[in-house]
């Protein structure tokens, strides 16, 4: 699986340079970070896979905006999740993408940022994403202080002692992601019997199918995540 | 396949209230409307599918940004897109959503906007997405001057008479929809052989996968094309 | 996608040569055709792909009934659906093939000419057909008056607003093609139950069938519609 | 799995009352009986399934063609195929589905009898059809002289010691039933690289058409094969 | 088809060598062989596909315990069954294989020695596995007294007219073959209901589980089932 | 998702009254505990899932040997595999199956323990198996000493960074898993061409194999892995 030679320099260079110094990444500002995994951080940059993916698209300065967005994840997580150095190589594309998930992720909804994530595992280990499954993987075990579910969504959600809504929710979740064409009346319906108002079931749809969109961009790039994700939670 | 009764009246009521007046649909924009396509639209709105999607999500106060986009819309296309309707109950997702929207299939990229609707059309036809395959092919038929091509991407892309770079883009679009865990270096090595750039290769990445986040939407929603596409371009 | 160079030149020599002249189409005679499309024919017909499919087989003299047969197609339609040319190649293949079309698709049964063609197009939908689709879609905007109801059941058939009798019928048709080996007593009652005699699902079955049949020739052999079909009631 | 009680009676009393006399079953004329085979004739005609179809559909007057067929068929082979007796319920089906059958399976071609036999059966299984899988693995038995590949071709039609031509036309019609909508030009070059004619290639197509239709007419009523079948060329 | 040269001679030579005694085999003991068959046997194995596996694997001499196991083989069923040669050239594996096949299809079981049969054959045929086909289906027959049973689940276990504790226990084994990761509760209260206690619950699975193992095995390595089985019980 | 109440007891009461002494667990005797690990034993094993398996089976008394061997479980890992306390209950089965794994995973072999163990994850991916992916995943970080390689294998294989002959390696077994019935030469061939023996060949079909079976026995039962495993090798 030898990477293509051309498609690795510019994106590596950037990486190292990156200095970012006081940015919120949204994204996770639930989870923390224990003093062990701050410590380990120097370390795990040091073994990131290079590049972040296999195309060869060398960075943009960054806009005012996106250059403090990328100084806060490095001061509040200690590194910048690759999947923005990905984006960071056409401004428009990354504030758009970074607009849109927070919005999804951190904005209000009547699902708990913990169930946006675990539709996040859900829908990604039915598309075996490897860059999904790792970072969203560790958002779970964060946000529910349960490593092990984190691990069961990753492995098969049908393993995890999930509540009626939880298993509707991601039921639902994953037949939209194998077989979107037969979602019909009746599975809108076992999601409003287990609970969910209209916008809740618009919120499930809008995740699993952002992931869907991720999941794909990941694959189609061979994105690689952070190694830091790895021992958050456990 | 009844509709849940809850599920229509916000929307439809506010779908025949707007009056929106000079917004340009971007999305569309290449398209050029017959006059009898014109004539045809009092008719066909009235005869839109009501509600237009199967949730029932009151709309809001749209902003001004939003109102006079839809105001282009209707201007220039004699209809709003009923993917925007079905945003309109929350002003950030709209905009991010069209943000998002606009600059992946309008904004500037190695690939024309004709490829990019072919990729859409191939995808949702994977996905089997009613709303989607009407509104796209409906483009596709537009921008190639071709009604038949739209049948073509619509049934089966591989019945299209594509010359070797479409049929190289279309098929990584599809693996990538079908099996995106089986997307390696040699399906990107094979776009490169097809003349595409480092930057091609994430624009077909990135169309395919924001189709397969829409198809979802739509199926997840139920959402329906406005009747007026289905003449378009015929 | 170049077709092997020397699977064209009889079909179409033939096609070119075809002058039939009082027949009558069984097949679609319930369809009417209106002025403007007669009046595109001429050039539609110049437009057809050739050759008609991707196999050189040169044309044999019909016999006097199936010349009488090609005479009133062109004469009612204004063109030979490209099927009977593709099997014109041998006189007993047509003839029993037309024998076994017009008996089950326009002979006696419990299920009208439009509710065997929806079954066409649900079927030929589920192999992603070309020939079929556009030719049964083409008959189903006829019989229906309803071109929308066309374009669903090519794109995805739990689209349609279907009665009870309708999307029973249809989903023992889409199973029975995508996995024949799982239909048992519980499916043929449940069309019982929907309204439809014994004789009823045999002729669902058969309909059923044929498609997987001609599908598969048509996908076999590359078969092009003709190009008049895209435009029929729209 | 209890059969529907009302679909039996009439198919069943005529099973036991047909007395045909003088007919040849070109379909398995090639085919020779054991003196050992035909002495069990009456004990297996006993223990037939009955009714031959899940489906109560009375048979009608036979046409004088149609009687002689049947009396041929029980003289010649000590039986009336049930697939027969299944169409009996009305006389233009019966005798159109008989010519498509002979001329198909019978008529001059390139392909051998046992040829067209090994694709019947090589299709049959990907659709795991009870009644075609036992009536055309007896005739491969039986045309082949060789038990074993019948059984081959019944379980896995790789595991059996097939011939460079053998094995193209039964990938071709194994891919055409298995996922019809992705033939194409690749395909064919591949069977005229194993010696076939374009006829050829039409004749293969023709054949596992027909048995995806034939598969599911037989799954769609259960059909059940005449027992004697099973002992046939052992 | 052709094998790879080098993977054939010693385990030929092996089979002809061998020249057990008086060995049992507890794997179908419950078999009677007609006068008929044992005749035909010499003649049989004079027909065996030779080798017995696509692996060039030399026999190692036998412990005396399996040296007098392959002697009992030869002299109750007249062959030493392909499997167990395919195993000796690795005494350890072999005596391991022979442990664990005989207390699960032979030792104590709530589940009859023909229901474990059954389970067998109805999972091989998911897996389209020849060799257990063959062998099992032979088993199935002599168990059962009823050769259509075995023909029946090789073919397609829907089309058996089973009761409905033995079609509870086939479902379970299918789908525990087909999508393990979806076995749940439902599916093991589904077998409690059918009357089937705790212990035989996990006697389903483990014949279902070892016929996945096996039949990979089997088609791994091209094993090819003795020729005698063919005629077994017909 | 609750347990059937029935299901629980005695699996449950005999893993608290466990105290075995002095075994050594041959399956992972080659990954070592961290003192961290060891003292968190006892914290994880009050959080184990309680039962063990969805079934209730009531232990026997264990042989001595399968007493000593557990012991040694207890004392070189801290804990039994739950596994070995799901077979318990009879004692012939659990020997069986603990000699059978014994050759399997730690007999001689051209294949690493390493690699075995990557072909257990491998396989247990394809079948989404929650108990073989947690205790599997384990031993590849341990004898990898690399634990992304252990996520990368339990997530999607392609995307972990692979030697030729690792992936040929699985390559064979995830093909074997998913399409067994596929397999043949050019597959035995490419395994040839990589560098592996005859015997190597049959060891990656003899563990593939394994966890076919052995991920069924785990779905079949809802097996719950040691919540040990999860925190090793991080």
């Amino acid at each position: 699986m030898a990477k293509s030679s051309k498609a690795a320099k510019s994106t590596k260079a950037r990486a190292a340079g990156a200095k970012p110094a006081t940015v919120e990444l949204r994204a996770i500002k639930g989870g923390k970070l224990s003093s062990k995994q701050a410590d380990a951080n120097p370390t795990a940059s040091r073994r990131d896979d290079q590049p972040v993916i296999a195309l060869d698209l060398p960075p943009v300065k960054l806009s005012p905006a996106m250059e403090a967005y990328f100084r806060k994840c490095q001061e509040k997580l200690g590194f910048i999740p690759n999947v923005l150095l990905a984006y960071a190589f056409d401004n428009t594309k990354l504030e758009t993408f970074v607009a849109f998930y927070n919005d999804l992720m951190l904005g209000p909804s009547g699902l708990s940022k913990l169930e946006r994530e675990m539709i996040a595992v859900a829908v990604s280990s039915q598309n075996r994403c490897y860059y999904c499954l790792v970072s969203h993987g560790a958002a779970v075990r964060q946000y529910s202080g349960n490593p092990l579910l984190g691990e069961q969504l990753v492995m098969n959600y049908r393993a995890a002692r999930l509540n009626k809504r939880e298993r509707a929710m991601l039921d639902f979740a994953v037949k939209l992601t194998s077989a979107p064409w037969s979602v019909e009346d009746a599975d809108r319906e076992r999601l409003r019997r287990a609970g969910f108002s209209e916008r809740d079931i618009w919120d499930i749809a809008a995740v699993a199918g952002f992931f869907n969109m991720s999941n794909r961009m990941a694959s189609a790039t061979d994105m690689r995540p952070n190694v830091a994700y790895h021992g958050q939670a456990r």
